[in-house]
């Protein structure tokens, strides 16, 4: 472990290493990963996995019977999520891969996966004010990568049938729903995360499946907080399952 | 009036004639007067006006401040929501136009409208069991016309900048958002209408603007009933100004 990281407990005995003045992982990676329909014995790829919180969650949450593969293009990030792996003794079952995820179906072959997921950059790179060198700037605005790659890549990875979910911004919903039925990806699972009962959405979950047919359900509201600030008893659930 | 007809009360000292045994209005044309941004001396245009809910209930909500023309194809009715204008003496304020919403812009010009509104039938006509001559199935299946008509249209008769507003299963979300934005009308403001608050959606209420910026806004839930089966207080509000 290097000096400028922490290690944090995630549940399920397992532990993660992050950086203690970079990115950490929030909310929506907890909620993506008990939002996406994984089954037994699937192969999950997560595209853009940072310290490789999702692939531990996954494991975490389906105890282990299933493989995921963490792809993830800066190299500090990539490093310390395969360190995560090792930490927590599960190089069988979770493979970090060093690389561009434009690159994905090359490296890790067309079709192989059932499921992909993927909390991508939230933002448009469209000011060039942000540095490209900084490593939260990358994993926050589509600067190494667009919505449409990730989606495309996610095509590409997943074999018929396959399923894949991302969390992202509300606001731009209809960008995604066209982006994902352009290549194939039929929407067919959405919920959307309410920080209080009445506020506007914070967060979109959705959840694809490659060649479905067309009919989305919506699920009930998400809501993170109670009036009083505390967290609903939904949300006391997916964490205390953490 | 004819025999198999009743006048209901709609409020703002409004009243509308209905068949007693055809479709009569609900919560979804309500919902959507109240929800579209209409603004002093608009324009509006209700495509598939049916009985005529929407304008009467949009010149009750404005006071008068507006004209609406709605387009209605099936004769019966036209004459009908013509004579509800009529019994209210609103014949300057809101014109009934019998015709094809196909054919609107040739009959009503292009780019002459501030907003157009629509409650559109539902459902696809599939399978071809729905008898073509049935008033109801018209209403509620795409049998005279499509989304994509709707849309096309709607695009068609707004002015750059104008606002076109519609309510549609939550379901048929993602190829709604893809069809707006294929006729450049872009989703700005949405809001999903729950039964209970832990219920999905059954109703979206989607408001789009001709030539604007991709950024959606999504509201809070809307929410119709409490647990005891009472309406919340959004919803006695909105029928309360009814």
């Amino acid at each position: 472990m290097e000096q400028n990281e922490v290690v944090d407990d995630i549940g399920y005995g397992l532990k993660i290493i992050q950086k203690r003045k970079g990115v950490k992982f929030g909310i929506d990676a907890v909620l993506l990963s008990h939002f996406v329909t994984v089954k037994k014995h699937d192969a999950v790829a997560d595209l853009g996995t940072g310290s490789g919180i999702i692939p531990l969650l996954l494991y975490g949450i389906h105890r282990g019977n299933i493989t995921v593969t963490g792809i993830e293009i800066q190299p500090s990030y990539a490093d310390m999520a395969q360190r995560s792996v090792k930490l927590n003794g599960l190089e069988e079952r979770i493979r970090i891969v060093k690389g561009d995820l434009k690159e994905a179906s090359r490296i890790l072959g067309s079709e192989n996966f059932d499921v992909v997921v993927t909390n991508p950059p939230y933002r448009k790179a469209c000011d060039g004010k942000i540095s490209p060198d900084d490593e939260r700037a990358i994993a926050r605005h589509e600067i190494l990568c667009t919505l449409e790659d990730i989606i495309k890549t996610a095509n590409s990875l997943l074999k018929y049938g396959g399923r894949f979910a991302m969390v992202h911004l509300p606001e731009r919903l209809p960008e995604i729903m066209c982006a994902v039925k352009k290549y194939s990806l039929e929407p067919k699972r959405m919920r959307l995360v309410y920080p209080y009962s009445q506020s506007p959405p914070s967060l979109m979950l959705l959840e694809c499946v490659k060649g479905g047919n067309p009919q989305l359900n919506i699920m009930p509201p998400l809501v993170v907080y109670r009036e009083d600030g505390s967290y609903t008893d939904e949300i006391l659930r997916i964490y205390g399952k953490s």
